[in-house]
């Protein structure tokens, strides 16, 4: 361990924010948010996440802000070793969970390689906050005995002959490869009636959820898109239990 | 909606309590516990979450107790729908996350049939926050785009070629059956040097984080046990990701 200028050990918290309101934060991820010196963050943040903080915190942005590009990798690991090193309380604020494609490994390796102590809080993912959130249960005792959870930014980087067989698909970052998914569901044989539902905006007031199958989802998101709006950022279900959400949705 | 006794409105929370200790809750969970009037848990709920009850508190218990068999499903839906048509602000607490293996179908259906208002809040699920505890990242750029978790009680039920085929695999309630998971993993050609990580007690004082191999981890984990000790209740872990433990660990 570095020994820090006045003495006083710095810790560097790598927090699951969920996704992103405050009512879904767990109450270790508040306590640090709470005690919090200096917050590191992606443009991610919910606002109201925010108000946790000190009044002195400083707040360091390193995410894409308009049109800039984000803070490269290398750079946010040395922002979190320097300011452990000064003996600060860090919180590097993660959305949804640090270990469920959050990329926190790199920064833990800096921190250990630096002798600077760290500790990972979990939050909720939106893999599986989003589908509850949209009355969708991701297991049932009858349509469903488990779930794979996949990154779909790049459709030929899957396993399609085993994706095909599970029986609930969740795919995070697949929106703009919606019609490639359902394709090569299909062609392997999958029932083009399999239920599927998107998540837009999961948690936010703006939140969206159409609902459709694989042989008719792409046309009945497009009909609901205005041209040129984009899908992503979005969560895909995929699986019978998608047809369970008429059955378990509160009454309006 | 059936008019209340008093015409106060019932509702029923479904909540998810996360692997039991009150760090993981999350804010809406507080919330609901701290306005409940009646709760309704099951052998596996933690104590410290009911320091936030208010004092008038009634709790009802519909799990296990001392040998006794736990109270069938249908009348645990029926004390729900009584509770909410007497008015009451009810909390039926589901360890973990209500839509993960959480049973809580039955009686949402049941709660709907009757007119009752419920909401169902997320929770922190063990099959993500166990391995995150361990040290384990679910997915990693290089070792692993995304995850299976699975109910392994029946291991008869599960899809196995399909299964050996994702790159991670979280396994739920597969204690008994640790040997016949490797086996059917190796039978297909998985690598006998594949990491498996078995965590036990995950976030409790008591939580124990054993190691190995597909090949060797049955062995590894009978030697550390006493006895006529069970494994159970535990968490599986299969794939590379595993070996990244040794390096994001923290230093003790």
């Amino acid at each position: 361990m570095v020994e820090p200028q006045d003495g006083k050990p710095g810790c560097v918290f790598l927090v699951g924010a969920g996704p992103g309101s405050l009512d879904y934060l767990t109450q270790q991820g508040r306590f640090c948010l709470e005690q919090c010196e200096v917050l590191v963050y992606d443009a991610l943040t919910d606002e109201s996440l925010r108000g946790l903080l000190p009044p002195a915190c400083e707040l360091r942005n390193v995410g894409k802000r308009g049109g800039a590009p984000s803070t490269p990798q290398a750079e946010i690991n040395q922002i979190l070793v320097d300011l452990a090193q000064q003996g600060k309380q860090v919180v590097r604020l993660k959305s949804g969970d640090p270990f469920v494609f959050g990329r926190a490994t790199a920064e833990i390796q800096a921190l250990k390689a630096a002798g600077c102590a760290f500790e990972v809080v979990p939050g909720l993912s939106s893999a599986l906050v989003a589908p509850l959130l949209a009355g969708i249960p991701l297991t049932d005792p009858v349509m469903g005995n488990g779930f794979g959870v996949f990154t779909a930014h790049d459709v030929d980087a899957l396993n399609w002959e085993a994706l095909v067989q599970l029986p609930t698909l969740v795919l995070l970052m697949g929106g703009r490869n919606l019609e490639a998914i359902c394709q090569r569901l299909l062609r392997r044989e999958r029932s083009p009636f399999t239920p599927i539902a998107i998540i837009r905006w999961a948690s936010q007031p703006q939140q969206q959820v159409w609902t459709g199958t694989l042989s008719d989802i792409t046309e009945r998101v497009r009909s609901h898109l205005d041209s040129g709006q984009k899908l992503s950022p979005c969560i895909i279900v995929i699986g019978e239990v998608v047809s369970l959400r008429e059955f378990l949705q509160p009454d309006s």
